[in-house]
């Protein structure tokens, strides 16, 4: 008999990263890294968990908490071989709850938290094949790959016949390129010089920092002030010198008429992408600035699904796929996105940061590598270098590059001493700061 | 000294509107009718409330809650003068959270809760002024009505100054306007008859009805099964005469292809218009539908919020706009999507039902007619004839039209005993439902 998921436990945890201006940009100026956080636990012998999480910046991660236990019926009780034997019917049964997807249907909390489970659901279903996430999928068949994805709604651009293709014609490389993640790992740019709390001298320290540590592209946040970005991008070139590509990021800041006439201020320094130069869901804002200025474009991080996500392709809106490993729902749904950039021949160049999104993105960057596009042309995945010290498979970056992980699973477990500590409002770091609060009161 | 907003009272109010089929579509089959419910209280001696809701179907709906929670502290203990005299700013406020946003940014269930606080404070604000919201708006001159909206994202199709000009041009008519709308009300259709779940002789009686009630519209639900759609829609086509406009609503059941070739199997019975053919989030799908099939496209329910109204708008995807009082940030960004559609000139007919969403539609409606649009071609409020009962200010249906509402405020305030009865879980109904259910086990 099947062993049953006993347990679905949703933690609320939150880092005060506001503290220290780490991942300041124009339009979060005060984040505070938190994870609605979930762990799967079974009656199987072996004792395995699934690890899963929504990331968040501190105030409603308590709402992300609350649409993950509103998903739990999904979960709880549920045969585990009828979970991780059929990932892609487990993923539309939480995509699809017919009354939950008023909520949506596919966007906000309850999406993410979708995405949560899902995540955890391919922590557990890794763990239980004994090798990382990464390459359990680079080990499915094509036909196995295909059945995860919901096609619903992007037929226009892609239906499992073509996805089929995709696949197949990646298959020959497939076992040399695995070796090769082995051997060398994938590359990264850093986006720890650049955010836009840091004076001066800290963001030269860090852009030449980032250099010497061997990557080949930084990110600075922009899109707050003109003046100053135009200095700090200058103050960035001049750290870095011609041969290292500036990636700039406006998070969301930005009209169309304003994305132009920044990106001309700053055309000079030559930035190599504008990221999330205006609202998420503009499609054709994204086509008009990709249009109006020389400058590349990027966006994904807060794209709310693979139907958006479609459309940016469809229209020509951007140069670069920027998914994130908890935005949508979960691996099936990035599966899904990743094989339309393949269809429309675009590169995926992932989100990170935060907490934990490094961790776990790094096995969708490299599953697309090995199975989908087949391709490391202009690929890069975001690095950021806070708050890895509380995973249990912390990240590993060596030159510049993400070293392909080991350990099986999805890299997502949290020490079991940072979950207590940071526990919100009633872990010891979050007592000690009401408590100081009070005093300066 | 201003009175202060003293409390903001949460409550879970569902209905069981499943067990008769009532509003079931084709990707709703069983939704419980739900509110998360919001009173705000002051300590100003005139003793008013705000009364405001997100609609939900029923599970999540406690989520819905926690979103308003977590926007609790831009309201609570502030002072009344400070957010009814400043609505534009309110508005702002909470849809631009620093943190929250990362939910969104607006959409899903935060947006929706940024939504029920805006709505109740204009419930306050009105009451404050002794009006109806619609009489309330119409009363305003556009430099105040433009302050209102959030410009950011959407100046590349409608800016402060072209928003302007709409309201002044709108000027000449608008007291007639309002005394017509008195004397005579809006006109509606009704989806009574069409519920999917509803037996053939049900829906045939339920359409004569409607006709006989004054309607000369009323919509259907499709998209589950294509040969159940021909037989209903001849069936609906026969019961009201070819007089009679009868518009299908697909809830979003399809993909491109799957609309085009249903749309021409329906097209001998001259549909009026096909709603959600596709997903809300898909401006291309939807202009691609318009363009391929010769029935009109309206969407709008679940449009999360300004941006996508826009960009539908831009691209030619709708003929006509549904605009939800409760999906978007409340009459703020609805005040927005009404200035496009005018911009655009595409007709706005409200999407209505649920629970209290008549009550509250009815109100925008009007206020387009007497200061924006200016116009009632093509345009008709949803009405569906369920939940009224519970609201202290009911709509009043007339010969196929909603009747003016006159009493202060925006009709939001549900009846307390319907409040106490529905209490979800511990409201005696949910409490009977419960103990029928552990009987039958």
């Amino acid at each position: 008999m099947s062993p049953t998921i006993t347990e679905v436990a949703v933690h609320d945890i939150r880092f005060p990263t506001s503290e220290r201006l780490d991942g300041s940009d124009a339009m979060h100026p005060d984040p505070d890294y938190s994870a609605a956080y979930v762990v799967l636990r079974t009656d199987a012998p072996d004792g395995l968990e699934g690890h899963g999480f929504c990331f968040t910046i501190g105030r409603g991660n308590e709402v992300a908490a609350a649409a993950i236990r509103a998903l739990r019926p999904h979960v709880e009780g549920r045969a585990v071989d009828s979970v991780v034997g059929d990932l892609g019917g487990f993923h539309r049964r939480l995509t699809r709850d017919s009354q939950l997807r008023w909520l949506g249907p596919d966007k906000g909390v309850t999406h993410m938290a979708a995405g949560a489970l899902t995540n955890a659901v391919w922590d557990l279903a890794a763990k239980r094949a004994g090798l990382p996430v990464w390459e359990f999928l680079a080990a499915m068949p094509p036909e196995q790959i295909v059945d995860l994805v919901d096609f619903r709604y992007v037929t226009d651009a892609l239906d499992r016949e073509q996805a089929l293709d995709i696949l197949r014609a990646a298959m020959p490389g497939r076992a040399a390129r695995v070796a090769e993640l082995k051997a060398s790992g994938y590359p990264a740019y850093t986006t720890s010089p650049g955010w836009l709390g840091y004076s001066d001298e800290k963001l030269v320290k860090l852009a030449q920092q980032a250099v010497a540590d061997g990557f080949g592209q930084i990110k600075l946040k922009i899109g707050a002030d003109l003046a100053d970005d135009v200095r700090r991008m200058r103050l960035a070139r001049e750290a870095v010198g011609p041969g290292i590509r500036i990636a700039v990021d406006a998070n969301q800041r930005w009209d169309v008429s304003d994305a132009l006439g920044w990106m001309s201020a700053l055309a000079p320094y030559d930035p190599y992408w504008i990221e999330e130069p205006t609202s998420p869901d503009d499609i054709l804002a994204h086509a008009a600035v990709r249009a109006g200025q020389p400058v590349k474009v990027a966006t994904g991080e807060h794209v709310a699904n693979r139907v958006v996500f479609k459309q940016l392709l469809q229209a020509g809106a951007v140069d670069f796929v920027q998914i994130d490993a908890a935005r949508v729902a979960g691996v099936n749904e990035n599966i899904a996105i990743l094989l339309l950039a393949a269809r429309f021949g675009v590169p995926v160049c992932p989100h990170a940061g935060g907490v934990g999104l490094c961790e776990l993105v790094q096995h969708l960057a490299m599953f697309d590598y090995a199975a989908v596009s087949g391709s490391l042309d202009g690929r890069v995945i975001e690095y950021v270098d806070h708050l890895h010290e509380h995973f249990t498979d912390p990240v590993v970056i060596e030159g510049g590059r993400y070293r392909a992980p080991t350990a099986p699973g999805f890299s997502a477990r949290m020490r079991p001493e940072s979950l207590a500590a940071h526990r919100y409002p009633d872990g010891p770091v979050w007592r000690a700061r009401s408590a100081t609060a009070k005093e300066a009161n």
